[in-house]
């Protein structure tokens, strides 16, 4: 059984704050939203966990291995070096939408994403150390069938990023509805995403799924461990099996 | 007529760099991803330019007002201080999707996003300074209808996201197929397009598009400048005229 | 009795990399350094450990609560991020100047700092969990008095930067030479100083001699800690207590 | 005859909000200062300026080639993306010491470091475009000879440290009041000197004067160029030919 630590990062009021007093440059809330999610990226991943970029101003973490501490020292971080604040929403659970569903409800309890009362509101557990378990995690690491000589190389760079893009919306609701999982675009034709305890039929059908839906090709390994990192770790090594050996579905856990 | 500027902006032979010699941290991946975008936007967004993230490792810019010598300056920057280099594709045109068709080509000509032996290629050119004109681009900026009331604080944070997402996927599209333009998720519930010469009653089409086919309700703001900066600046001025009037559709230039 | 854990940072062959094959950027290099510096900062500071950017090619470190993995971790994140790499020297003692110097030739022994073929060293051993002690950092924490009415407000921006830089230089020497103290600048007119176990007589006879050598007048917080931001924060406590005393020299743990 | 533009960046009110409303982690300071300086140094330095990071809360930049737009959009750019502003001074002459004081007496007019009232002043004028000459800006680079052999591979870092420190003290407030010259210390053994209208001869008597009070040999190449960046590379070439040939002064422009 998967035990998933999701963590919601809301960023205190942004919507209002981009345009008060006036719209600001855009260039510059690009830079900033992307610098404060490379920031968070680091500290999480230096810890063993996994940030997603998501919407930027909620951005969705796996966290296994972070206690309350470490968020209530990222929230104090954050503010002293940024001209924004962060909410942080925790839950857990073997079904990681469920438990992002949770995080999600302990921060609207809290006040509206555009409450500029609500600021800086840490809520909900993690798991103690004493209830981790090396199989918490399961991670898996979709890439689409030989992107760059399909796509980049060949289509102009809209239209690759249109056919990536799709592939990516069909599999983040199919995984979702489907089997209860969290997908992430995360750069490139990356898309890694946070599961609960599936095998790999259910990715083979997914990966069957998405082909019909929208005629694109992917691949896949999935890894399992106590973090995040772990378990993606043995995912990145089962996809370059993948790629190696021609194959659909790796699991690197069956093998270990 | 709109004298669109783009260009492609492509992380050399990224891919392979990612797993040799064996795959890296992917908390590191997306900070150094996400920090070079940074970066890039900061550097051709302080000349008026705009940048978006795409796909991370293909980038694309609207760069009017810069010229060959600032694209090379950008790249031997990024060259000075990244593990990884860039290489950039320029062209122009009255339709945003052909200027960027002949971006990519140029690049494709030069050789394979994973040939490791191409490396900083700078090609194609800019427009002259005594050819640019007050209304060379068109920035249209959509947001969706009440996003936090309806959304973030209802749904779970990945369901919200589903919906910006699908909202988005279709806007793209269609906007690509119908309009010729290039659509670009920018964070929160915002997407910003870069249109050719369109009409208050192609958005008006778009907007329904978009509603009838996934019913998510969006608005949008249009403005038209010298460089991307001062048509998306307007742009954002004429969407917070529709938020604060309940219009659907506004376009800035039309009341100057 | 202290027990201090330093770790010395060295960019490897780092001045060659910057002339090669020609003279860089110098704008990109200071960039490059300083947010390299800014990174590290980052990684040991929210483990509760204190970077100084020092030469910004050698930057000194205080890691006690950082163990051998945390530094390796640190070293592979930098060598996935950035187009140089890091060799790290730690040892700890009663002494810090005498922990300095093991942690130096620790990275001697290893091979020159301009030797192509010594990349990304990991020499010495940290303290054990058992072994940390509640006491084991001593920090001071100086500033200049009423810089800004004295200096800032009054004097050109380079005599003020030359009244602190003489401040800070005979107080580095003479806490190295009579006290065993490591002073770093941290900007402002801000020095902070790693300390074996002094006392409040210490550091009044430093304050003498800094006004007697150089006539600037400086005032001092002491902290003690098990980490290097336990002690760094409760010195920072003591000498908001001389800002608001007019007392010179504040040991905030006497008072505990 | 040179013709230096000076701009003093100083942090509005940074002292009093670093310890508001009580101190603030250093980690955190030292990261934000250090990132807010990289930003600078980039923002001037792809325009053709350098900027010295100095006292961090007062920067120091040599900006012939910005104009007061490029300054009003660095503050802009700055105030978006950081929780402190910044106040600009401007002053331009043929002494860089007195253009610097000139600069820092606009800000001092406009209020103190530390009112809270003093936000974002941008005071000072610069070089119109027409005026603006191919030597304006005379730039010294100096080293230590051989710092790796004699210091960094023998001593203990901080005592390497102590040497080098010296050596800058020493030339800092030599060439401020010998040579009306700005000195900088930019890491590594490097010195960056902003200079009046200077000779091999004063360049001379500078190396003598710290051999002979602090024992530090260091050697010089000089360049002068239109911008700090042109004057600079080139003294980064001319120090190559010390380093190549065992010259202690080599004037780059001279043989032009």
């Amino acid at each position: 059984m998967t035990n998933t630590q999701v963590t919601l990062v809301q960023i205190d009021n942004y919507g209002p704050w981009t345009v008060t007093p006036e719209p600001r440059r855009e260039a510059d809330l690009q830079t900033m939203q992307s610098r404060l999610y490379a920031d968070i990226s680091q500290f999480v991943g230096n810890r063993g966990g996994y940030t997603f970029f998501t919407r930027f101003d909620n951005m969705i973490a796996v966290t296994n291995g972070l206690d309350r501490e470490d968020h209530a020292l990222l929230q104090e971080s954050v503010g002293n070096r940024y001209p924004v604040t962060l909410s942080l929403g925790i839950a857990t659970g073997t079904n990681p939408v469920q438990a992002l569903a949770d995080a999600t409800a302990r921060l609207q309890e809290a006040g509206s994403a555009q409450d500029k009362h609500r600021r800086e509101c840490l809520e909900g557990r993690t798991i103690d150390d004493a209830y981790r378990a090396d199989d918490d995690v399961q991670i898996a690491h979709f890439d689409v069938i030989n992107a760059t000589g399909n796509y980049t190389d060949e289509l102009n760079a809209f239209d690759t990023f249109i056919e990536i893009e799709q592939g990516y919306a069909e599999l983040m609701r199919h995984m979702r509805y489907a089997h209860d999982s969290l997908s992430f675009f995360v750069g490139g034709d990356n898309v890694i995403v946070v599961c609960p305890d599936l095998e790999a039929a259910d990715y083979e059908e997914a990966l069957a799924h998405v082909e019909e839906a929208v005629d694109v090709e992917m691949q896949v390994g999935v890894g399992r461990g106590k973090s995040p990192h772990e378990a993606g770790f043995d995912a990145k090594h089962a996809l370059e099996t993948c790629r190696a050996d021609g194959t659909r579905v790796e699991l690197e856990w069956k093998t270990a």
